[in-house]
């Protein structure tokens, strides 16, 4: 095994641990200390939102765009299938985590505005941007039809929007977990309760998180070399 | 004048416009809606803290970052020092900006706790790596006695920790303007009035500033083609 290989399996066990932490981090102060989930109560229905986007937006995304990194010696076509396919797991959770905060909204007592917020202001720019990419992706580089040098020209846009949609996500998620602090714990946040350590600790475990995932991206050395006695046929 | 440095031009235009806007909205912000500045009154003293932080590690610490690329004809070592100088105005605003934060609270009437929330948290993170960053750059770059191929060897690190900490300092004023919205309208914010408005369009503004930055950083057409008739007499 290479260095280079050695390294980036050690930089892959990190982020994948990180990533779970993450998850538990927010699963574990639901259940501690915001009334755990339902799918009747309003107000708890709304804790599916933290949980589901954490595991959307933060860990499947970054698997998503790590993948071709993660996983080199699988063929081309078989890693673009991969990542559309974890993309489709991604919608489908964001489109019930968009539900969830939208029937607590609607059917709380009492009511809650709509897209008030500024994390609900950038969460909606990060889906429609994540749409927008995920709709030009499948037609660019999964539809059969468009030329390969076309291709070539839209990757490295393609990329960078990905990194830069996944950056945007992680600053929708520490605006969300900041605003959910203040609002439950209210004046009591000034205090530093153990609620408030846990979700200082994890704001700052999710920027960690981010920057490692922003690293292993943009590390030229990990990027993936053609296999090009297979794509040349596959092309 | 090639097509690479018109494009370039039209960017650099952009982003100091979209810099400027942003350091007005803060201000009008203040200015409109919470009471001005003031060097007496603890609770007015704060307002110096976003102002100032804004116009240090948003709109200087990209200038820092990106003089390299907009000002490509200068030679190496002019610019290692304007790029320090710059950094030195930031350190001098931040301090100033601390300051402010630690006064309106100690003497704020009720006393505020010191560094309680995520915002606080991150951004004394922020400012760590930045002191480690000015530290290291200083050491290794501008210190005579060391040697070339060493520079060359840490230099993708410091780009890449100086775009780091610039999204850090994105990522933590979000915060900031999160946390400032929520204390100072607390219930009128799910109203929406003109001031939540403005704060979430400052935020946006914020994030859509960040982006163009990270992109002008990160485009390897814009980077700036080292001059050997001079640098290799300099070195």
């Amino acid at each position: 095994m290479s260095s280079k290989t050695s390294l980036l399996k050690k930089f892959y066990i990190l982020y994948q641990i990180i990533g779970l932490i993450l998850i538990y981090f927010v699963y574990y102060w639901i259940v501690q200390y915001r009334g755990g989930f339902s799918f009747t109560e309003p107000k708890i229905i709304f804790n599916w939102h933290p949980l589901l986007m954490t595991i959307a937006f933060l860990y499947l995304f970054a698997n998503a765009i790590l993948h071709y990194r993660t996983f080199p010696n699988n063929t081309k076509q078989k890693l673009k299938n991969q990542h559309a396919l974890i993309h489709g797991c991604i919608l489908i959770l964001i489109v019930l985590a968009g539900f969830a905060a939208f029937v607590s909204h609607q059917y709380g007592k009492p009511q809650i505005p709509h897209l008030y917020s500024l994390h609900s202001w950038l969460g909606v720019i990060t889906i429609i941007m994540f749409l927008s990419q995920l709709i030009s992706g499948l037609w660019c580089f999964l539809y059969p039809g468009v030329a390969v040098q076309h291709r070539e020209t839209l990757a490295p846009y393609h990329v960078f929007f990905g990194i830069g949609i996944f950056i945007l996500a992680v600053a929708t998620a520490l605006l969300g977990f900041c605003e959910k602090i203040i609002f439950a714990l209210s004046d009591k946040y000034k205090l530093l309760p153990a609620e408030a350590v846990l979700g200082n600790i994890l704001g700052i475990v999710c920027v960690f998180y981010c920057i490692l995932v922003v690293y292993m991206i943009t590390k030229p050395e990990f990027k993936r070399q053609p296999k090009l006695e297979y794509e040349t046929l596959l092309k």
